[in-house]
């Protein structure tokens, strides 16, 4: 019986024991096989966290960077730790690997427009998901995640960090506790001034140029371009990651409608032309995405969550925090001026 | 020549004769004639600052309740200012002090229900006015207050004393001198517990009880009733008063459209039942107005508003601004935890 039976055998025992790999791999010649997909600058990062743990081994990753893949390979170098085998043969090979290996669980690190191809992949493969955010693009794609995860039994787990941060759990503890009453309004959102990491010198991975997609190096490979096609929030779950566990959104809540609201888009081509000039090819790009991005939404119970989207200008990182009930709230904001230059 | 006909052919000189008080009103004997409507406790504050200008008159107030009529003529003799004529005879008598007294001006600090009809008629009796907020309550009302006032060519004036705000003021000069670059998001609003303020005892005007409309004394015998029959940013100009001149709105800029979310309604049944029990009439009282009301507003030149409507629950006061440009930004609010009891 392979690894991936044993896990399927003991699953029929009880939900639990699938959620608990430490009750599944006891001895340290049992432990926990994970796959890695994309080993860019992430994914290198958490390599060597799980690395860490001598409960889980990675005997195979997965990329089409071979510039990465070095890199990767050199984290498990100084961590002591065997060399994995390689898919790097094509955008596709990802399929080969998730099909061919004994994996319990897969952690993806790749453009956010893999992270659906690739999880839904591996829950028909019956390997546990720990993607990136944001986990999907489209409703329909999370739908997919949902129907597949209840279909085959297998976790999707939006490795939404934020939701670990000492104050969001600290602050997760006091509402479940009730000190805030009951809640009425929460904020988050993705405020972070992004433009040295949307465009660099495709060398380093952040500014020194104004260059991205085929020419971007790391993120500029591949992100910029969804401020090129789309206007809306991009990036919503390090706001709603935290936010919808304290409001028990689909643990008997959920959201019922919401609006969204573009500003004007200024940020990404103003500083193509101040760091690049008007004459970079660049300066001709027409970006979509609006510099400020606000989103309501309406929850079942009631409540109304206010997001923002704000990446293409100077200003202080800040997630924009409110947790707002009937007896009280906590805000994260400072009051403050911030001038550029 | 009285003084309504003076100030009408000297407007003929030009609009800025009309505006500009000091221009003329040269000599002691030739002071600003001021009515006054509404002399509660705000009628009153404003009476005592408008009595402090050497350059002004009040002859003539106008109010139907004899407890504030006797305190603001308190006022004008602590002040050693001749008593004013009076008109006091039912909620229209206003259109008689109007209609047969010889003002400059008029200031309004009544119901908000009444600040348009009266506004309207001081208008139609060629009387600059002077509101407080809100000016109006429904778009008709506002169209009819620009209609009326482009037709009479007199001022109406909304005091919304936030624009005046010593960081209001050098902020605005920080966007037109082009400090934040181009403006891309603004954020204002209304957060302020005001349950001391819509419950009080019939006697004093800041909590001690929980009634409100006819046994509430000051802003509850008024103000609550609104929160029992509307749902929406019952104030909003708090916030859209600074943001407005900074975004140059209706001087070449303009909203056009906007949506608005309310929480669910807890605050005002919950101050209600833990100060005055669950056996209190008032406790079946059903308040339209949800917690916290957020509106998203969209200009022409493509800059988003978002506003905070929140009066009803514990929470440290804040006006909630934002200013956003393209080269930075000024925030307002303080990182914080805030619990009641």
């Amino acid at each position: 019986m392979n690894r991936r039976n044993f896990i399927k055998t003991s699953a029929v025992l009880g939900t639990a024991a699938s959620i608990m790999p430490s009750s599944l791999f006891a001895s340290a010649s049992n432990k926990l096989q994970v796959g890695v997909i994309g080993t860019g600058l992430r994914g290198q990062g958490m390599t060597r966290l799980l690395l860490d743990r001598p409960d889980l081994d990675i005997p195979v990753i997965c990329d089409i960077d071979n510039k990465m893949i070095d890199m990767v390979l050199n984290v498990f170098e100084k961590q002591g730790r065997p060399m994995p085998k390689i898919y790097k043969d094509g955008p596709e090979d990802f399929r080969n690997m998730l099909s061919k290996e004994d994996l319990d669980g897969v952690y993806i690190a790749t453009p956010w427009e893999w992270h659906h191809p690739m999880a839904i992949s591996a829950m028909e493969n019956n390997i546990h998901v720990g993607t990136e955010v944001p986990a999907a693009l489209t409703v329909n794609e999370c739908w997919d995640l949902v129907n597949t995860s209840e279909k085959k039994n297998k976790l999707c787990m939006i490795m939404e960090n934020v939701n670990y941060r000492r104050d969001i759990m600290a602050v997760l503890n006091m509402v479940r506790k009730g000190f805030f009453g009951e809640l009425i309004h929460c904020q988050g959102g993705y405020q972070h001034d992004l433009r040295h990491v949307k465009f660099n010198d495709g060398k380093s991975a952040y500014g020194g140029g104004v260059e991205f997609g085929e020419k971007g190096f790391s993120e500029a490979h591949w992100r910029t371009q969804h401020s090129v096609d789309r206007n809306a929030d991009l990036y919503p779950t390090h706001g709603l990651g935290p936010i919808s566990p304290m409001l028990d959104i689909n643990r008997g809540n959920r959201m019922v409608h919401l609006t969204s609201t573009a500003s004007q888009s200024r940020g990404l081509h103003n500083y193509i032309v101040e760091h690049g000039g008007e004459d970079h090819p660049n300066a001709k790009i027409n970006f979509k995405l609006g510099d400020v991005v606000t989103t309501v939404i309406k929850c079942a119970k009631g409540q109304t969550i206010m997001l923002s989207h704000d990446t293409n200008s100077p200003r202080p990182y800040s997630l924009n925090f409110r947790v707002q009930g009937t007896q009280g709230l906590w805000m994260k904001d400072n009051k403050s001026i911030y001038i550029e230059g």
